[in-house]
C-alpha cells in the first residue's frame, strides 16, 4: 500500500493504475477508522481495481467552538486497518497542502444545506463540498464511497457532483451499528460509560419510527414527536433537532407517502451524535 | 467541424480525440466572434491537437439589470467563424442543459473579486466561476485559453482552477484591437457612431499610463488621476472605476514598483466597456 502526502504523489498513483487501464475507488475519510470506513473499503474493492482512501481532518468543515483539535487521530493504525483492507493508495495531505496560503475558493451547494446540520453548523457542508470537488478533482474516481451515517452529506455530495458535472458515480454503502444498534463514529470515543450507554436510545426510537410507519402512520408529525417523546425521556441526551424530509430535496415532509429522510442530532454532554433512517424506504432511496 | 449541443455529446468527442493519444484546448465564449475569439483558437490550435470552443450565453453571470436578453447571438455565423480557424467541435449547450431543475451549486472565489468588475456586477463572477468549472469537468481540456481583456476574470479561474486542483493549464493571450486601438468586444456592436468615436479614449488613456510609468512615475495615485481626467474630458464617457491593482492578488497599489493592473471599465451610454494594460510588464504578468 502506497502512502501519498501530497497532490502530485497521489496523483503519479492514480496514472499508474489508468495506465494499466484499471478503474479507481474514492474513499473520502477524516481518519479515525472503525467498522464504517472498513464497510466503505471492502465495497469500493468490490467494484474497484485500486482502492484510494483519502484521510485528512478538514479544518473547513468545523465550526470554531466545534472538535477540530480534539476530533481523534491516529494514523498508523488507520494505515494498518486500510492496508489490511486491501487498500491500494492513502492519501494524507497536510493542511498546507490542500489549502496552501493564497487559496480563496469556496463551493456552496443551496437548498439542501439550510435544514438539519446546516443549520446546527453554519459553514460545515460549504468546508465538506469544497474538500469534496478537490478530492474529486486530485484522485479523479470512477466510484465515490459514502456512508449512510452522513445522510446529508452524500445528498450534498451527489448534488455537486452532479452540478459541477463531475463525471463519477456515488455510491452509499449503509450505516454499520454496534451489536446494541448504536451507529458506528468516530466521536463515539468521546462518550463517558453512561452517556454511551445511554445513546443506544437513537437507535431505539429509529425502530419505533419504522415500526410506526410499518403499522401504517402517514402522519410525519406524529411519528416525529413521538421520537422526541422517547429521546427526551433519557436523562443524559440533549435533542438538536429531529427531522423527517423528503428525497432528496430534503423538503419539509407532512405525509408520509412516499421514502422519506428521519434524520436526528443529539448532544450526549459535549458529543453530538447524528444518526437516521428512511421511512418507507432504504438506503438505496438516498 | 462537430457540433455538440449536449454534455454526453461533447464528453464522447474528447474521449476519441483522447483515445487517439490527443491533447484537447478549450477556449470557453459566449460567442459572436470578433478577432479577438479567432486570437484565442489559433492560439489553441498551436498547443492542442483539437480545439473545442464553447459558445453560451451564461445567464448566471448577468446581473437582473444586464444585457443578458439582448447580448448579441449568431450561431451560425460564429459556427462558420470556429470551423475557418481549424476548431475541431462547438459545444453550444442550452441554458436547461447546464442549468437542469434542481440545480443548486455555485463557486465563489474570494477577495479577488469584491473589486473592479466584482463591486459593479454583484454575482457576476461567482457566475463565471461556476459555469468555468462546470467547462472544465466536462471537457477536462489540456489548457484553457482566456483574453487578457478580461483580466479580472483571468485571474479568477487561475485561482478556482488551483484552488479546486483542476488539472489544466490557463493561457492567457493579449487583447486584439481595433485599429483605432479599440479593444474588440461583442459589446461594440452597440455603440453609435459618435460613441464608438469617443470610445477610443480608453485605449489612448492607458497609452498615456503606459508612457507616464515609462518615464518614471512610481505615484499610483497621479497616474489613475490623470486617466480619469482624460476619461472625464470626453463628453459621452462616464467612468465606472479607474484602479490600479496588485498581481496577482488585486490588491490597491500606491507604489508603482512591480507589474500592476491598470484596469477601467466605463459607460457610454448603456454600453459598459473594459479595458486594461498591465503596467511596469506584460500580459505574461497576468
Amino acid at each position: 500500500m502506497q502512502i501519498c502526502r501530497t497532490v502530485k504523489e497521489i496523483r503519479a498513483f492514480v496514472q499508474q493504475v489508468r495506465s494499466r487501464g484499471g478503474s479507481v475507488g474514492l474513499v473520502p475519510t477524516m481518519g479515525y477508522f472503525h467498522q464504517g470506513h472498513l464497510a466503505l473499503m471492502r465495497r469500493a474493492r468490490e467494484s474497484c481495481d485500486a482502492v484510494v482512501v483519502s484521510i485528512f481532518v478538514n479544518p473547513l468543515q468545523f465550526g470554531p467552538q466545534e472538535d477540530f483539535a480534539r476530533y481523534p487521530r491516529d494514523f498508523a493504525r488507520d494505515a494498518a486497518m486500510a492496508e489490511e483492507a486491501g487498500v491500494a493508495a492513502v492519501f494524507a495531505p497536510s493542511a498546507e497542502e490542500m489549502y496552501p496560503s493564497g487559496f480563496a475558493t469556496h463551493v456552496e451547494v443551496g437548498g439542501l444545506t439550510d435544514c438539519l446540520c446546516g443549520l446546527s453548523r453554519p459553514g460545515h457542508f460549504r468546508g465538506v463540498a469544497t474538500v469534496v470537488a478537490k478530492l474529486f478533482n486530485i484522485v479523479r474516481p470512477d466510484r465515490a464511497f459514502f456512508g449512510q451515517k452522513d445522510a446529508q452529506q452524500l445528498l450534498v455530495v451527489r448534488r455537486l457532483a452532479a452540478d459541477l458535472n463531475m463525471d463519477l458515480e456515488i455510491v452509499v454503502v449503509p450505516t454499520v451499528r454496534e451489536a446494541d444498534g448504536l451507529a458506528m463514529s468516530s466521536r463515539n470515543v468521546y462518550l463517558e460509560p453512561e452517556q454511551r450507554r445511554a445513546a443506544v436510545v437513537l437507535y431505539q426510537s429509529l425502530r419505533e419510527a419504522e415500526e410506526m410507519v410499518r403499522g401504517g402512520e402517514r402522519d410525519a408529525g406524529r411519528v416525529r414527536r413521538k421520537i422526541e417523546e422517547m429521546i427526551a425521556a433519557v436523562p443524559e441526551a440533549r435533542i438538536d433537532y429531529v427531522e423527517i424530509r423528503s428525497l432528496p430535496a430534503l423538503e419539509p415532509v407532512q405525509e408520509l407517502d412516499a421514502p422519506a429522510l428521519l434524520a436526528l442530532a443529539v448532544r450526549f454532554g459535549t458529543t453530538r451524535l447524528i444518526d437516521n433512517t428512511v421511512l418507507n424506504g432504504s438506503a438505496a432511496d438516498l
